[in-house]
């Protein structure tokens, strides 16, 4: 990808408010590929004191979401229009790490696929897959 | 469902800072029907200055799992085994109204439905419904 | 609906050959609403002897499809984008009842759900609830 | 796997008559990882020709399942909890391959993906993948 696509994924990305509520950064841009981290803030638990699975799923789904937006030309934005989320272990450690990738870039619809761990002391633990329909929409 | 068990739900809810973080409210307790209501606040939007996909999920799955507690006996918490979350218009409005409810309430899992209205002058528009497993554990 | 759309609904379902091999049959189609009734055939079972989820499935999927087309324009089918199923209680009794209906009819997507039920000696039991996306594609 | 499990398993798929009916076969065992091959067979078509969805989700659900049992101690079967499937290309070419994964393996319930791939003339094309819950229930 050319710095103007980097840049457009990033200004959209630093428009997302919730994002920076979160503490969430995106750390690596590819084509079909996007990873976000994420803090496990104490404003973003849930009762237990492990981080709230809407966290998990926002940056699960935003890193999807910026993957789907990596294979479009310049002038779109993707909306979710579906997203699926299992959880495999509480969202607790260091920091967390969303993995986004697009599994079916179509012209209509774009297939993708997330991963969120955790890491602990530089161990990462597999808490949860997405699976989801991106769509794309003017910018 | 009487006074304890409405002040168990709802301490278990005011512990999620998460919902705190997000001007949630627990605004009705039925058994086996939860209903949050929550601001689109501008620290929770996503790239177009709507309410975040994010913000609609953790309300919706919230209130979700909160119906699935009403259903279990004292000394369990409820974490979400997997959700899904169809979004059928973006979230803009006054506020967001998340209705949790109860499906089939299993020994082992319980199978949940939520839909997610916005109020724009008392007029509701359904943006989102979701369809989840929540599975009980010890509080 | 007019008797040509029905006609048009009840050719497309009748073309689909694993409908007849299941014995499905459509027993209402309305706007935005689509009945499909299935035996249990010795054909179409699972290892315990219940009807297998790729029979619930693939009636509760049918049905929520044709309700996406009573909305469509002629000239169009749909294909299922994506779908996901819970499923509640084991497929037993004497015939199986799928609901389809339309959530939100968009241009592009359409956002379905379908519910399924057993009948035994005249009692339904909902064993499965679905929710998903249809897409329009030219005929 | 020593023979008895993989014995097992076979038993089990053997019971399933709907799997008889599609023509599937299971072709791969292993720890975890279940291969299911089927014929795309003239009783099995939607309304364009293709395989249905129903075929592509049955064989899809059955490996997933299946790879589950592979990790459970003799004397369990697997019971789909939920599964959603996104559908990437028709269901069209020389037969089908479905692959089901186990992602987490846990005592309740067991996370679980599946591929299903078209062949034609050698060449392999992903037309769908699957993400979702089997839960373990008394042989």
């Amino acid at each position: 990808m050319d710095q103007p696509a980097r840049d457009r994924i990033q200004r959209s990305f630093d428009a997302q408010t919730l994002m920076t509520t979160l503490g969430a950064r995106m750390t690596r841009i590819d084509a079909g590929e996007i990873e976000i981290t994420a803090p496990i803030l104490p404003l973003a638990l849930q009762q237990q004191g492990f981080g709230h699975a809407g966290l998990t799923f926002a940056i699960g789904d935003s890193a999807a979401g910026y993957a789907a937006l990596t294979m479009l030309p310049l002038g779109n934005e993707v909306v979710t229009a579906e997203i699926k989320i299992n959880l495999l272990a509480p969202a607790r450690g260091d920091h967390l790490i969303a993995t986004g990738k697009v599994i079916k870039a179509g012209r209509r619809i774009c297939v993708v696929t997330s991963e969120v761990h955790a890491v602990t002391a530089g161990k990462r633990t597999c808490i949860a897959i997405l699976q989801g329909t991106m769509v794309p929409v003017p910018a």
